[in-house]
Parts: structure tokens; sequence; C-alpha cells
């Protein structure tokens, strides 16, 4: 690393942060269940905990940062919600406006599946679909925000998004109370999740980013002592393509995630397969990423370890894992 | 109901029994998650708690069951294991076998789908299908049995099946126990898992029986005051098609279940819809039948009743719920 190039940053985050968050947004938000799975039941190496957070409304963790975002707003406009989005943070953003009863608009990139543009639809939200990745979609949210004054809700590059995802840590840590855990294995795209994760743990349980080999922003934050830009491609790309890491997750990151790996999409896809045919639940390619890393031999656990891997999301045609 | 012909049976399980099995089965099954979900989340008048059984091995409750009767039984014949099902049960056999070494023979009725028997089979049992009902099947799998000497795991008509579906109860009561519950909403086929979760409460809890209304062998029973045949008909009859309530199941029912009620089968399709849509479970029909009660308003809930609903099978072709 290049002490240069990484200033001193005190973390975004911190875990007062979460646990105001987790007040916010407890009635809006659901506990979803942790399941022990022993190892051959999944093919596994050890047996692990599974974080079934794909179970939260809207299929995936997002509306914990949506919700804690809009909740601590000083004023929402009378324009509503606005942000960009590959798919499950524009749902959650969608979620979040039908549950308070306000306008949103979501910008969508062309390249992500029709299902989850047809989903953020169904929750009353403007569409408008983007040529291109997740960056061109942020590009024309940002502009239009200009125009309508909506509050933008950044998919995670905003301390209150961040805060919100980590409650999904806090909430583990009580679910595990009685056995403990070691480790926790998180997909990442732009970083707002595993961040928030780190941030509640602060160090005191070892936190493993995964990412696609196709679109590894934070695993090159990490090599390079700061955020860049990577190229973005693969099976995971709608929900785990970030072109670059968020400032606000690195702050977080760069104390507290100390590990960092990458799989290949036909990893990814080998672990959707499995949850589907050991445990019938329909898991999108991003949210199967964490499980790809223990199944394909990315991650090795060390004797004894206690392991909990986080299945974060289900929005996919089923199509694409049951057939 | 007509006394006379309901002689006074002392039930045929325990909750002795079932903390024996629930020893005997403790490391071949999986402890599965429940869930709080709030009454808009999905269209109810009430919370609820979802009893997620689906995500037990092999998609249902049946392995535990089929652990129990098996690992209780004397001795084990080298034709290995015989039974017939309308799947669910036919899988739990298959992998009980598989899990332990042991070869394994399971009849199953032509009205079941395709991808049961394919879930039969890739467990590595030998699959006979038999034209008809689930009763078809089991009297092609007695006479077998005769042939070869194999151990009958009869889907509920065995005190040892029984008291392993029991265990679910006692496993959920323990969940629980921070905030405890009122009523316990399961749809019945056979009677075999009813009857395992009233034995548990033994009158501590409400315990209601659900079944479609083209299947209804235990209203019926409770009708009639004591088991009798009725017509199969219906969406769920692959898994609750049973054309006789067992008599083990009736010695618990009897005293144990005061409440009974039937739902047609578009009020299981809405609820196996509602499942996915909301939560991105894939349920099979008679997995749904549970939810469909409340769902549908079949079951009225008392103000302030705390109403655990048992999701209790996801096998099923997804596109006959996703799509």
């Amino acid at each position: 690393m290049n002490s240069t190039r990484t200033p001193s940053l005190a973390p975004a985050v911190t875990p007062a942060d979460i646990a105001a968050a987790a007040e916010r947004i407890v009635a809006r938000v659901r506990v979803t269940p942790v399941m022990q799975v022993a190892a051959k039941d999944l093919d596994l190496p050890i047996d692990v905990t599974l974080k079934l957070e794909l179970l939260q409304h809207v299929g995936s963790f997002k509306p914990r940062g949506a919700f804690n975002r809009v909740l601590a707003a000083d004023a929402i406009p009378t324009a509503g919600l606005i942000a960009a989005s590959g798919g499950n943070h524009g749902a959650a953003v969608a979620f979040v406006a039908q549950t308070l009863g306000i306008a949103a608009e979501v910008f969508v990139p062309s390249s992500s599946p029709a299902m989850k543009r047809e989903r953020i639809a169904s929750l009353g939200a403007t569409v408008n679909v983007i040529e291109g990745l997740f960056d061109d979609a942020q590009a024309a949210a940002v502009a239009r925000q200009l125009e309508t004054g909506a509050l933008a809700v950044h998919p995670f590059e905003h301390p209150d998004v961040v805060a919100g995802q980590g409650t999904m840590a806090r909430e583990l840590e009580a679910q595990m109370s009685a056995t403990g855990f070691d480790t926790l294995l998180a997909a990442t795209g732009g970083g707002g999740f595993i961040a928030g994760q780190a941030a509640w743990f602060a160090g005191r349980r070892r936190v493993v980013s995964i990412e696609p080999a196709t679109s590894q922003c934070l695993h090159a934050a990490r090599l390079a002592g700061e955020p860049v830009d990577v190229s973005v491609a693969g099976v995971a790309a709608d929900s785990l393509g970030a072109r670059r890491l968020g400032s606000v997750a690195w702050s977080i990151v760069a104390p507290y995630v100390a590990h960092s790996l990458t799989v290949d999409d036909d990893a990814i896809r080998a672990a959707q397969r499995l949850l589907w045919d050991r445990l019938r639940l329909v898991v999108e390619p991003g949210g199967a990423t964490a499980l790809a890393a223990l199944h394909s031999g990315a991650y090795t656990a060390e004797p004894g370890e206690r392991v909990v891997v986080v299945v974060c999301g289900a929005n996919c045609d089923p199509a694409t894992v049951t057939g």
C-alpha cells in the first residue's frame, strides 16, 4: 500500500450512528432470519450460518439504507425522492416512497434486468431507463435532481445510507449472541453494504468483501490505496457493478476491511444453483456471490472459524436459476 | 359428534415421545427459521410469524418423521426402505436412505408433479410411478414390501413418524420463548404433521388444521366423529391428498385439534402468489394452504391473538408460481 495516497480518514459512520439508524427504521424493516447449514448440505468445507437478508422487503437489504436516509432527512421536498440504481436500490426507494406516501423517480441502466424495472414501476415510482451502466444512470439522476429538487437517495455514497445498511450487522450480532461468530462474508458493489457492516463491528470481527472478478472496485481500491475506476461486467453487474468504491465506504473499508476476494462468474452461477437445488431459494447473482467465495474455495476458513454468509438479494428472473 | 363412534383413545404420541425423537434426529435435520411479518406485507388482518419449514432438507418437514422412524427401528433390512408418497415424503425417505447409505424404493402416484419424481430419483431411490392417487401408490408399496421385506416408512400412519413431525412444534416453542404465541395454523394431508404438532402442545396452544376444500379428510373426520373416506382433488392434492385421516393422527386430533377449516383452490393459489410477490419464496400449493386460511378470511383471529403460520413445502415447478 502507498500510504502517501491513503490519508488517515475518520470512519464516516460509527456504531452510534448505526444504533440511531436502527431505532429510526425498526418499524419499517424486517428482522431477517438466520439459518445454520451443515457443510455437506451446500458442499462447503465448513458449517455456516446464512443470514437470509434476501427476505427483506423488496428482496434485498437496500430498504435499510433508503429508509434511514429518508427518515433522517430534515425535510422531504414536494418532488419526493430521486435515485439511480441497478435495480435493488431503486425498488427500495420506490418502496420507501410508497410506504411514506411520497413520490419517487428512479433512473435504471438499460443493462439491468427487465424484472427489476418492472418491480420498481409496480411500486408506483416513475422509472427512467438510461442507456449504459449504473454510472450513466447516476449521471442522469443527478441532472434531473437539479431540475426537480427531489431528495437524492444515493445507493451508497451517503453516511445515512451506509448507517442504515449497518443495521443488519447489529441485528445479526443480537441473533447470534448465544453462539457468537468470527467472520462475515458479504458481497460488495459500491461498498455501502460492506462498509455498514464493518462500521458496526469496527474491527471486533473479521469482515470479508467478495466481488465478481469482473467488477472489483473494493479490491482495486485496497490494492491502489484509494478508490480507483474499474471496468464493470459479468453476471452480477446489475447489483454489484459500481465503477468506483464510494468515498464514504472507503473511510470505513480502509481501516476495517482487511480481506477482499474475487470470484468468477461460473462460481457465482454455481452458488446460485446450489441455493436453489438444496434450499429452494431463488437468489440473484449478487446475492449468491458471498457464498460463491466459500463454495469455490476462494475463501479458506481457519480451523474452527465460525462464518456467517450474507445471502443478500433475490431479484432475478427465476427461470435463470431454476431452469 | 356421535360419541358412540368415538372410543376414548389415548393419544398415540406423547410430548415425551417427541422429546426422544428430537434427541434422535437432532444431527440430521435443520432448525428452520421463523420470521415476523407485518400484516400489510402479506395483506393479512394481523401480524404473523412464519415458520419457514420449507427450508428443511428436501424442501418440506417430512425428513423429521422419516428420520425418526428409521433411526428408532430395531434393524434396517438389507432391502432398505420402502414408501409411498405424493412426493415430499418420498424425497424425505430417499434423503434418509442416501444419508444413511441404504437403499430406498418409492411408489409415487401418476398425479404427482414430475419434478417431485425427479427429485426422489436424483437422491438415489428407485421410483415406481403408479396410475392414480396416493392410496393407489400406497397399495402398490404394501404389496411390494411383502416381497422385499424392506422397512415400510408410511408418511403418516406410524407413531414414530408423527413424533418426528412433532419435533417442529418443540423447536418452534423454543424459538418463540421470548415472545410466546397462541395459535398454530398448519395444513393437513393424512394428519401426521398436525397430529405431531398437537401432540407436543397437548392442549397448551390452539392448533388449527387447514385443508383444501377438495381434500378434507381431517375436517370430515371431526364431523363424522371418526376417520371416513373423502374424495381427493385440487391443486394441493399431491401433498395433502389423503383419502382418509390416519388412525394414529386421529388419536391425537380428536382430543387436541378443536378447529379445522377448509380453503378453496383459488385461495391457495393466491397465497402462493403472495409468498412469491412479497417474500420471493417458491412455495408449493400445500405449503401455502395454511397462509391461505388467514389471507382469505377463512380463519378469523381474535383481538391480540398471536398466530404462527407454517409454510411447510417448497416442491413445485417454480414456473407455476412465478410465471
